[in-house]
């Protein structure tokens, strides 16, 4: 009998293997919005934020193919590419951020971003909120809450209850403001001080709550005051899933010192990045001997570099922006009697789903999305309830893709049972 | 007046960005065993462990191409790229390995292997050597002497004194044991218990000792004793390089629980494994959510995959047995007044030299590499008084380029003043 994948992955990675889906797709083909399986289905991708401008886009094949065929060295060799990129790169932020370290994943670069606010402020406490994910390295993985770590969190780590604009109200930040407020006061106390906080401009993982412009400023107070620098992971929000703004951060109205970049940057080639004012980076050069072997390599540096020119020459912020507002619109007409509230942050939408005790629909939204996956539609949930549907489609999703996405979204629910 | 390229790095990047040479080279173009600058002067490439089949070698270069024109995600969906991989690269592993988990990098996947000592063995203890490297995550860069971190080192690090086999005589390598003991002791006392020991099986960047068969035998025993785990950085001795075995450890004879793999995986695609036994697999993913967005994506897969093939089909590990020992015997008719040593481990060559007052003779190292660069041929120095010629070039490299690395080795040696 043939062994089937999911026993021959079991044999070869282990258990406890993250897989998507009650029953996991078998993917082999992807263009733009679209991917098929092993069958030939066909699904809309409405999950994937790292084919940024769409799977397997030509131009970013292109330049990993002609790159990889002249040169793929390091950065202790002269190179222009990454001298372009990072010159390209920069030039998309405020406030005096100009330099940057390429990487191979975010990860990394929020790894190097908690030793750039150790450098900068001599201090090493950090904050987070509760219900947030920033990477998979041994420090930035003390920052998720999903399983305590082996010998206990470290104790210069404070994790803040998570913004949710559903079911705590918190219209102007005070609130979340007065828990990193406090979290600054423990780390002072504890000898550790507060080296900076880092969030997600968009609170993603935290659920994608709606917070009007200006509303971490009272937090930013807070970490300023006590020295602290403050380190944005764009991960998830940046270059131009936003809409409005091709940054996160400037879409919520702060100005962080440090910026980390990852999955969206290259298309899916692994490069990571993490750009800060030159202060901050003196800091970090002059207290680190950090190289990455791989990092702003030449073909790494051409992906991300083809990656900015698609978003510009496709005109993928603005089609953020249109297909924001339609899908939008449309989400709102949707009706479901454990439906309490649709929203959207550019290319990136979320429909949290309680039970009649104001519970979270765990079940209920798992149901969903596995009806959604059968009907050719990929996404999946966020949210510490895991309750809310997480719609993240790549740049290029059109109109016609959204109607797609909602006219079976409609059909889903009416067909999915309520079974709590 | 044009902005040269070191200025624009400045500016872009930061200052204490590391180069190579006091005059950096400006690469351009790259194929097999060597590489072009901007001027159009070519260089054999006896230093890059990187670019493993050559540069560019035109089956890597189609296998990313291919690959990224049809499907780029990630493990969460099902895939045979990665299995197929996994399954190659264990079939190269004796005592029980059959396992592992696809990263980006070297950096990543020692990271990695720190988490699974600590969760094989419930400790958190860990041991490496006082000149070693093993990458550059918060955690893995705690095990490196190049300066010491922010707050000081962890606790639960301890670093033994490598083993130098010119100067401290350790035929049997009971001295080396003695420190590694020393260190379990303590880190037992401490309250930390000792997880493992993280050590390159060529000890490559402690300058390449000579060590025969079997010297690691009453470290592992020290090890085993204690509870803890061994793993092998395989990062520079892995995939052929030493010649007469594809994995450093067993030239050297022991049995690692756990394997290390980055740099030459994918010749220069960012891709890097931490391979085990199932036991340890299962209590690193009992223990930790571990996820890599980019490890183990198809094109990754494929660019390692083509590797290994490469590997196999043009004989590259026989090559290397054939030019380790021509290299050598020529290497050992070397003749001046500060050459101590010279040494071979596969493709992996050392020259030692000391001064008069038998001190590292550091400058004329640095001269003698400069020399070289100039003569278009790259190398560098290793060891911790950077007096040892680090040579360590791509695995095609032939018998005629071997001609032309000790041609002008012999004609430097014969230029090169002696200044110190």
């Amino acid at each position: 009998m043939m062994e089937s994948l999911l026993d021959r992955r079991a044999r070869l990675m282990g258990p406890n293997i993250p897989t998507f889906y009650r029953m996991p797709v078998h993917l082999v083909k992807g263009e733009g919005v679209w991917v098929w399986d092993a069958d030939g289905k066909r699904y809309l991708d409405c999950y994937n934020n790292v084919p940024h401008v769409g799977h397997c886009h030509p131009r970013v094949v292109q330049a990993i193919s002609s790159q990889a065929g002249m040169l793929n060295t390091h950065t202790r060799y002269l190179h222009d590419g990454v001298l372009d990129y990072i010159e390209r790169l920069t030039a998309t932020f405020g406030h005096g951020i100009s330099q940057a370290i390429m990487t191979c994943t975010g990860s990394e670069a929020n790894d190097i971003a908690l030793r750039m606010a150790q450098a900068a402020t001599g201090k090493t406490g950090i904050i987070a909120t509760d219900a947030t994910y920033h990477g998979n390295t041994m420090a930035v993985s003390q920052l998720s809450t999903r399983k305590p770590p082996i010998g206990g969190r470290w104790p210069n780590i404070r994790l803040v209850p998570a913004p949710d604009s559903l079911k705590r109200a918190d219209p102007d930040g005070y609130v979340f403001a007065g828990h990193v407020a406090q979290a600054v006061a423990e780390l002072e106390a504890a000898g550790f001080g507060c080296s900076g906080i880092l969030l997600c401009p968009m609170f993603a993982n935290e659920g994608l709550p709606s917070l009007p412009r200006g509303w971490l400023a009272p937090t930013i107070s807070a970490i300023r005051a006590a020295g602290g620098v403050v380190i944005a992971d764009e991960v998830q929000p940046g270059f131009g899933r936003a809409g409005s703004h091709f940054w996160g951060h400037d879409k919520l109205g702060f100005a962080p010192d440090v910026v980390v970049m990852g999955k969206p940057m290259a298309n899916g080639h692994p490069v990571g990045a993490v750009a800060t004012r030159p202060d901050v980076m003196a800091a970090f050069r002059n207290s680190f001997s950090y190289f990455n072997t791989f990092g702003g390599n030449p073909v790494s540096a051409a992906a991300a570099l083809a990656v900015l020119d698609v978003i510009r020459d496709e005109g993928l912020q603005d089609n953020a922006v249109r297909s924001s507002a339609y899908v939008a619109a449309r989400m709102a007409n949707l009706s479901h009697p454990l439906l309490r509230d649709t929203r959207a942050n550019g290319l990136f939408f979320g429909a949290e789903f309680l039970n009649d005790d104001d519970q979270p629909a765990t079940r209920f939204c798992a149901d969903l999305v596995e009806n959604m996956v059968a009907r050719g539609v990929l996404m999946n949930v966020i949210g510490a309830g895991r309750n809310i549907l997480k719609i993240r489609p790549p740049m290029p999703f059109a109109i016609k893709n959204a109607d797609f996405l909602i006219d079976n979204l409609h059909a889903a629910l009416k067909e999915v049972k309520i079974s709590e």
